[in-house]
């Protein structure tokens, strides 16, 4: 399929379609250098901060997200809060631990249309086999679309 | 930048890479064809039943839906998970109501390496403004890797 | 205090206060004959059956229940679910185990207003270190009032 | 029965009972002078200030909130962040509306032995019809013990 592909699939893509693309293969190549860790975050073209504190992470609200209703799927905003919160847990965690989502409890408060969202995670709780994080998201007017706590063990990292 | 994508990016990709182009491409005729309603449940090529009680999702666990520990993303089960609730509640709800989450609730009881899934959601509650559902999601070998509730608020649809 | 109680106070006490006067007494009895394991399961004159799968416990919902609206409160509800869902996950806990709670998401479906509730319990996952356990109440009249998912942790008993 | 309490019952209680039964006491007298709204605060002696953004309550733990492990029940726990809560919410809310919880999510992450806790409340969102509030408790030594969220709906006050 990918000949095909190559020759005259791609011309006939609608706008949306060719933005999507773009923007898959610009995640290829960040995760390629490093820059994002795995296909989830490079596709979503998510980029991170941390301040010692708060980590967050920015993504673009463009049709690659959205649920049929046109706006901001759930379980994308999910997928931006749970990687800020993931990243946040590991790098606090021991070198020699990794950490994972065991639950994640979200409420969505406004719906997200478009911009660039940032999503952000922040200690509640560090335990020495759990963690307990709280995460948001806000839209590019700073409004609060989403609020989440989630809950992290601390499993053997793989060596 | 399409047109350099056009003759000779896309021979560069990765087996990984060729991969995720190709189920997005694949998506992408899918929600062409009104199979998919959104890019979202097109590119995780996600497909649903429902027999009139449970609506199920089934998709493929490839290296698009990975975080950085090589297993399926938290965020991206939540959106499986969520995508099975939300197809059921609109299908439940009167004709001229949408059905938005408003909470959503996740534990994480497995990992998930690979093969097919399957998210599963069923009412609990059916209230005239909001509505109560649990969804779950299981492995090709029958595993719950994740259990979940969630509600949703009735509201008007756009004309 | 006692004593003055022991002699004038108790005869002031308006119908509600004497029946929940009465309600403590009883559960004092319960908890020293051992039916109850606690003042809180006492108190609320708590009865627990366990068919093998799900474990159920009844109360009795009167004014020692209620909120300033005058019905069931909901942290007295999320009580009964709690106690249905510790109790069935330490009996099926390893003898030398404590399960004890760790997490708890509560969806409220129905107001409570009287008569016998029950709340029940049952395990969705059991992992050798953590447990899912689903809960729910009903009426009475059998309506669902609540639904909860719980996570519980086990810990090694004290000797 | 209530005569019987009033001549010898009473005396027959032992150390733990007395207390209960003088603090139960003493919740009657609370909810009578209106500091109290409901049996299940006054019991629990709770008591609340309002700052004008956090709404907190205080409560001693005593045998009368211990589960069978001798610490404070989650369900009552969850009953002090939940009134926090409530509180709140009937503060913000219009003059002709009532709030209550549809849902709550709570983490627990010590546990709770003695001293007086104190249960916090604060708003998240505050929507035309729902709400979203961050509630969590703290021991004496300023631990937090719990971390909660939770959902409240507005309904018209019964006139």
């Amino acid at each position: 399929m990918m000949d095909t592909v190559n020759q005259m699939y791609i011309e006939q893509l609608n706008e949306d379609e060719k933005n999507i693309i773009e923007q898959v293969l610009k995640g290829f190549e960040s995760k390629r250098q490093g820059t994002s860790t795995s296909y989830v975050s490079a596709m979503y073209a998510m980029e991170h901060e941390f301040d010692g504190e708060t980590l967050s992470i920015t993504m673009p609200v463009t049709p690659i997200v959205y649920n049929s209703l046109g706006m901001m799927h759930g379980g994308i905003t999910a997928t931006a809060i749970d990687t800020a919160m993931g990243m946040l847990a590991n790098k606090i965690a021991p070198s020699n631990k990794a950490a994972v989502t065991s639950q994640l409890n979200l409420h969505y408060t406004a719906p997200i249309y478009g911009g660039i969202v940032r999503a952000y995670a922040k200690i509640i709780h560090h335990g020495s086999k759990s963690m307990v994080i709280e995460g948001w998201i806000e839209t590019d007017a700073g409004k609060r679309a989403a609020h989440a706590t989630g809950s992290f063990y601390l499993i053997d990292k793989k060596q």
